[in-house]
């Protein structure tokens, strides 16, 4: 059986794809990473590299067009800032609404695009790497479980029960996905999750926070390195 | 409150457009285009048209990348031809696979779309021309009710309750959705739905097939000429 894996470059969907190669073998893995006009590319190119690191397929789309009318603070065209501070602290400022580093219905659309290209592909699942922390709150709405199961069936549905959608992840926290990598040898150094285009991951963002507290509760250092984190410098 | 029309240049959602302008004002509506890589852009450039005569703001997005890897036979780079028969002819030949003018998840990568660009413009709703028969038999499958069921609960799900979708003419067939169009004076002669890129609409492709009929059932000539189609020449 044939498998796309969405491929952020992040921690959560290398993680992913490390454990689609595990199932199905290289050779019926394909990723999908997606460009969607953020300040920087870090993301893409840690992509690129895990892709050859375990030698599959790797599929690259350019969607930035689609997101040119968003004020995101991710995005590049975007006068607003990256929050220095975690999503608990944003959501209890933000009066109910996402936090300005919601891209629109970003999540809905990278699935969507991924049901496209894999029924293209002749691939039979799709495997991304929702997890239960990763609606961070209510930060995320795209990350929510009754957006995941509507999208499950949407998918389903849509494509005549040809795919299906699985989020192998979904019953776990952050850090019981970090815990599953590192039994998979997952080689966590080249892949990016800071929100920001530093040399350095700038540990002091809403997912560099995260990423390094996953890291954290297995015990072990994040082996990339941070420019302003107290916690994953001392465990270096 | 401002609303986004998924608007392809078609008799369908020409029809939801001019209802969406009814109900909201045009000052208030987005008509949203997709190219996705057809042999022809007859369709951009027929909702083009209908925009301008509505005096409404029109987005065009290009997605004929995502679509590169499949042989759709609608599409340019496709060795298929576009079959010249009905849609029931197609399926009884079909084995229950879908016909080969069936695009990958279009829909609901169009939705998908459509709420990332309607969450950034600031609208509420989504309304698009989804009918009773649209789905052609089995012939698409993301025309099925499942399916608009389930993209209806991932869309307002995964905005926070943003947004929602709506598909005004999802009880009428086609003939009922000509006949609303006809009382709303749609401009159908702007408009275009065969799947051929011809200089007159070919006659005998699925889509000119349902056309055809929808008009005649109302007892009107389709404006548009066919040049081969013995029903609609008779009424001209």
């Amino acid at each position: 059986m044939k498998v796309l894996v969405l491929s952020s470059g992040g921690v959560d969907s290398t993680t992913c794809l490390a454990l689609a190669v595990e199932q199905f073998g290289a050779a019926n893995v394909t990723a999908l990473s997606m460009f969607y006009g953020q300040k920087h590319d870090k993301e893409l190119a840690a992509a690129r590299a895990v892709a050859a690191h375990y030698s599959v397929e790797h599929i690259e789309l350019d969607l930035a067009p689609i997101f040119r009318y968003s004020n995101c603070s991710l995005l590049a065209h975007s006068d607003k800032q990256i929050p220095q501070e975690s999503y608990a602290d944003q959501l209890a400022e933000s009066s109910g609404e996402p936090v300005s580093t919601y891209v629109p219905f970003r999540n809905g659309l990278f699935i969507a695009v991924a049901a496209s290209v894999a029924e293209s592909r002749g691939c039979e699942r799709i495997f991304y790497g929702a997890h239960r922390d990763d609606a961070a709150g209510a930060a995320y709405p795209d990350c929510s479980e009754a957006f995941k199961q509507a999208m499950n069936l949407a998918v389903c549905e849509g494509t005549g029960g040809h795919l299906r959608l699985e989020a192998p992840f979904v019953e776990m926290n952050k850090a019981q996905v970090v815990a599953e990598g590192l039994r998979l040898n997952v080689p966590y150094h080249l892949t990016w999750s800071c929100y920001e285009g530093g040399g350095e991951a700038c540990g002091v963002c809403g997912t560099c926070i995260d990423r390094i507290a996953a890291f954290a509760a297995n015990g072990v250092a994040d082996p990339i390195k941070y420019t302003d984190n107290a916690e994953n410098t001392e465990e270096n």
